[in-house]
Order: C-alpha cells, then sequence, then structure tokens
C-alpha cells in the first residue's frame, strides 16, 4: 500500500511557504515531488495557480515563477498557491501527454488515487489543492506549430451566473482576446471538473509553440491584471501592447470555424493571428509535395472573422486543422 | 542495378521547365521524385535554390515555391532552378535528419550513388543539378525551440577571394543580419562541398521554430535583394522591416560566443533577437524543476555583444546551448 498524496507543508501557515506536493508511487513510476508555492495572507480571495498540465506549454510554468518571485512583495490579502510544473514528467520530455502512461492530464481529472501517474497527479490535485482554493487559474498556451493570440478561453458553461462571472473575471486580464470556445471534447478536464464544483476556472492560452522574452511580458502582465482583479494584489490593470495596439476583444468560436486543410501537403499561412477577414479571404495554402504543375489550393475565409489561431508553416495531413477562426461574442 | 540519378526533362529548354529530379531506389526506400522548377533565359548569372534540406525548416520550402510563382514573370536572363524540398522524407515527419537513414543530409555531400538515401540526394543534386550553376542558395532556419534573426549566414572560406564575394553577395540580400559563423562541425555540409569548386553558396538562417505569415514576408523580400543582386531580376532592393526597423548588419560569431545552460531545468529568455547587450546584461534564467527554494541561475552576456540567436523557453539539459551570441566583423 502505497503512501496517500500529501503536502510536506501545511498550506495554513501565514506569510509565504516553499514545499512540496508528493504525489504516491504507483505501479507505473516512483513518487513525485512537485515544487508548491503558497502565499498566505488572511482574509480574502483564494487562488490556485497552475502551469505545465501539457508538457510543450512552457509559457505557463516561466509566468507561475515569476509571480512567485513577485507575490510575497506584492499580495496583500487571501491566499494564493502556484504549482508551477504539474507534471514534470511531460515538462522533462516536452510532450502533451505524460510520457510514463501516455495520457493526457487535461482529460483524467478528477484522477484516481490508485490510477496510472497522470490520474494520481490528477487526484493529488483535487483531493489536496482545489478543496481549499475558490478560484483556479491554469496556464496553458496553444502547443508547437501553431500562433495563437494571447488569450484567456473559457468553454460554455451550464451554469449562467458562473459563465457571466467566468467571462466577466476572464476580461480583466485584458489579454487581446478573451474567447468562449464551444468544445465537445471535455470529459476529465480540469476546467469541467472545478465548475462542476461552482467554482471559478480561468485557462490561459499563451500563444503558440515558441515563447520569446517579449511576448512573456505580454503573459505576465496579464496574469498581474488578473490579479489586481481578483482583488489579490494591488494597482492598475492595464492592456499590454501586442501587434502595436493596446486592446481586448471578446470572441467566440464553435467547431464550425475551424479551417481544415484540403489535402496533405505544405501549408502556407497568409494571414496572423487577430487579422480582421473578410468572407474569401485568404487564410492560408495548401502545397501538394508531389509536383510543382499542381494547383495549390487556396484556404479562405467562409465568413468575416477574426483570426484567432493559425498554424505555423508545415507539413500537414489532409483534414488536419490550420486555423481556427471566430466572431465577437453575440450580446 | 537500379537506374542512375536523372532529370525527368531537359534543363538547357528555353523558358520555364516543370519536373522531377529522379533519386535512385536502394536498399532502404523506392525512388524519389523531387519536383524541380527551372527557369532559362539564356545567357546570365546561374542559381540553384534548394530548400527542406532538414525536414523542419519549411521557411524555405515556402519561399522557393513563392519564387516558383513569381519568377517566370520577373525573370530577365540566366538560369534558376529550384528544388523546392530537396528532403520530402525529412519534411513529411517534420524531423531535422532523414527518417529512413537517420542522417543529416547536411553532413553527407557529395552524397555516393550507391549510399543510403540521404547519400544518394546528396549524389543526384551533385551530379545534375550543381554542375550547371555558380551560385547555390540554400534556404535554412534554425529550426525547433529557437528564435533567431533572419539572416545570411557564411562559415569561413580559405580562399579570400571567394570569401569576399560571398559577404558581399550576402549582405545584399539585406536582410537583418550576415553572420560569419566559425564552426567546427563543417565535414560533409553541402556549402564545405560547393566551396571546394570554386561557387558561391549562400545559406539563409530564417528564423526559428515557427513560421508565421509576416516573417515569411521578410524572408521573401530577403530572396527577392539577393535576386536583384545577381542580375537575375530587376528592381530596388529594400531592407525588410525586422523589430520596427529598416536596416542590416554583419556580425561574426565563433564557438565561445555559445551561451550554455549552466544546469537541467527550464530557460527562460530574457531578451531577443538582435538585441544589443552589455558585459553582465540578463541574457536568460535557468529554474531548477526540483524546488522553489533552490536558487534560480542567471545566464548572462560575457561580453558587449548582439543576440543572435536564443533558445525559446522550455526544458533544457546541463551544457546545453541556450544563446548565440555576435559581434560585428571586424574590418
Amino acid at each position: 500500500m502505497s503512501e496517500a498524496p500529501h503536502l510536506t507543508f501545511d498550506l495554513d501557515t501565514p506569510g509565504v511557504s516553499l514545499g512540496h506536493l508528493v504525489v504516491p508511487k504507483g505501479a507505473d513510476c516512483e513518487a513525485l515531488s512537485l515544487p508548491v508555492f503558497s502565499c498566505n495572507r488572511g482574509e480574502g480571495p483564494s487562488l490556485l495557480i497552475t502551469g505545465g498540465n501539457h508538457g510543450n506549454e512552457l509559457q505557463g510554468p516561466i509566468v507561475a515563477r515569476r509571480l512567485v518571485e513577485w507575490l510575497p512583495e506584492a499580495q496583500k490579502c487571501g491566499r494564493v498557491i502556484i504549482v508551477p510544473e504539474i507534471n514534470p514528467l511531460a515538462v522533462q520530455a516536452c510532450t502533451r501527454n505524460t510520457p510514463v502512461d501516455g495520457k493526457n492530464l487535461n482529460r483524467v481529472f478528477p484522477g484516481r488515487p490508485d490510477g496510472s501517474i497522470s490520474e494520481r497527479i490528477a487526484d493529488a490535485i483535487s483531493r489536496l489543492l482545489l478543496p481549499v482554493v475558490d478560484n483556479i487559474l491554469d496556464l496553458h498556451s496553444f502547443g508547437p506549430r501553431w500562433d495563437c493570440a494571447p488569450s484567456i478561453i473559457t468553454h460554455p458553461i451550464a451554469d449562467v451566473d458562473l459563465m457571466t462571472k467566468t467571462l466577466r473575471i476572464s476580461e480583466a486580464f485584458k489579454l487581446p482576446v478573451t474567447l468562449l470556445w464551444e468544445h465537445n471534447d471535455t470529459a476529465g478536464m480540469f476546467d469541467t471538473w472545478v465548475h462542476g464544483q461552482g467554482k471559478i476556472f480561468i485557462c490561459t492560452e499563451f500563444g503558440g509553440g515558441d515563447a520569446h522574452a517579449e511576448a512573456l511580458t505580454i503573459y505576465e502582465t496579464g496574469v498581474r491584471n488578473g490579479l489586481i482583479a481578483l482583488g489579490l494584489v494591488e494597482g492598475m490593470a492595464e492592456y499590454p501592447m501586442f501587434r502595436q495596439q493596446k486592446s481586448g476583444q471578446t470572441l467566440e468560436t464553435n467547431p464550425s470555424d475551424q479551417l481544415k486543410s484540403p489535402a496533405q501537403g505544405i501549408f502556407e499561412p497568409r494571414c496572423s493571428v487577430v487579422d480582421e477577414v473578410k468572407q474569401g479571404d485568404l487564410i492560408g495554402i495548401l502545397h501538394p509535395m508531389e509536383s510543382l504543375s499542381a494547383d495549390s489550393i487556396d484556404i479562405r475565409a467562409p465568413t468575416t472573422s477574426i483570426v484567432f489561431a493559425i498554424r505555423s508553416a508545415g507539413y500537414v495531413q489532409g483534414n488536419e486543422e490550420v486555423a481556427i477562426l471566430a466572431r465577437p461574442l453575440a450580446p
């Protein structure tokens, strides 16, 4: 019988604590010790920040570590718990799924104490960290071979009051896009589990595969804005500069806004994230590789839209997603 | 006995021809047919343009395909041959090395007719395309998980006259950086082989892993400038806009300009390509993953430098390259 998941310190200790969340060993691997930061300033809002859910999205862990440096001075009340890398095995392998069990950690919530390592990580978080907070901020990015607008996304929530509160706090991050994403594959997601408990879940999408210094500053600014809006720190929220603009917009997207490649070949992006496109505008080109006399295929916008995310130039299969469009959220 | 490498058309045909370079089958795989464009306008300079040498650098193939669209109108004299993807197996696998034989195509030149597939590709190019041109433009980029300044690089060439001519034509591309790169691992490189024949070899480095629409426009502008400088097309060369500037600089780098990670952990980039840094300036931070109380390690500039390339945020091993600095080329 392996040990139960546990924290190496008491979350109720006032002030800053550093320690670990221990995920017990199982048949598939040894116990994991996930570094945890806690800043407990008494009464006030409570927030759990997680990064590294997918191991090939490192923007979140970097921003989380910047907060670990900055919050001890800045946080005035309430409770913030930060786990910069909840899936260290995937981070070290630079993979989306956990290498030991091949599972997507973001599809196994609330996890199982006797499951494989992804399930045990989810179980430890669900059991020990979720109960002590009212808000969760999970730091994702769009993953390799894509570009996406710095954004907060949320899936539709059946509870209208929770949906409204979630959108309002998402917009307060003042990132270029707040996106309501109608998505079919939500079973086992961290957010679905948290929503079921009536808590606020904020999910960032911090750009695409590569993370450079200038982009990281935008993401950090967004998260600071969110902490101000939640009442955890004081300050004046400001839109970060993105593409020479300081502004934000709230959009919605559904499965029909996903453009697919019409054949296999090399995808050439012809527009950029947050571009406004009209019906018929060129989004990208699919180049067959077999012959230069075979016609390249234009991929065009089916309706007036804003480009939320677009694939980087690269080889794609037929019917593979190459762009995600969006429209202003209907009031 | 397999067939010899051959072209499916006659390169001396006037005007535009489209066809294939056939790389014979071998023990490891079937024959490959690489699409080839030829525009023969008679007397004048001659240029071979190759892309997709490494299969995870797709900027080159995209720019090459734009040229295929544009050159039939624009080219006034001489000969241009374009092979957008010389390593289609690696492009389809999205890998640097060729998946069938695991070899780096850019380390097996001039190849062998009876070798593995990478060697047979190199042999077909060396045997059938190189002899008919005086200039070669090989379109690379820096590969996944890096950012690099849009640039032309060249390694030092023993023949001083050829070195001078190569640098002069490289600068005429008017990309943000022209770089003289002192590099130890050059055996079997395409450029080493071409230099040995006294020909001009131009190698682009078109940014890092991701390739988005705006960056592709910079690269295309650079190549058009180069074609103007070579006398193949008419027009006025102009510096493309990069980081709100229109300018170019010629730099040099040697192995001591490569900064390595001091330990394994998460690398956080703290500066951007073409940033000027002084001795002691922060280049990046290495965050150990085991504990939040372990100190993060600052990686600082050893001397006044310009940042040529820097790793994207990500997990790195100890002693792994995280940044390449450069200095103005000594006159």
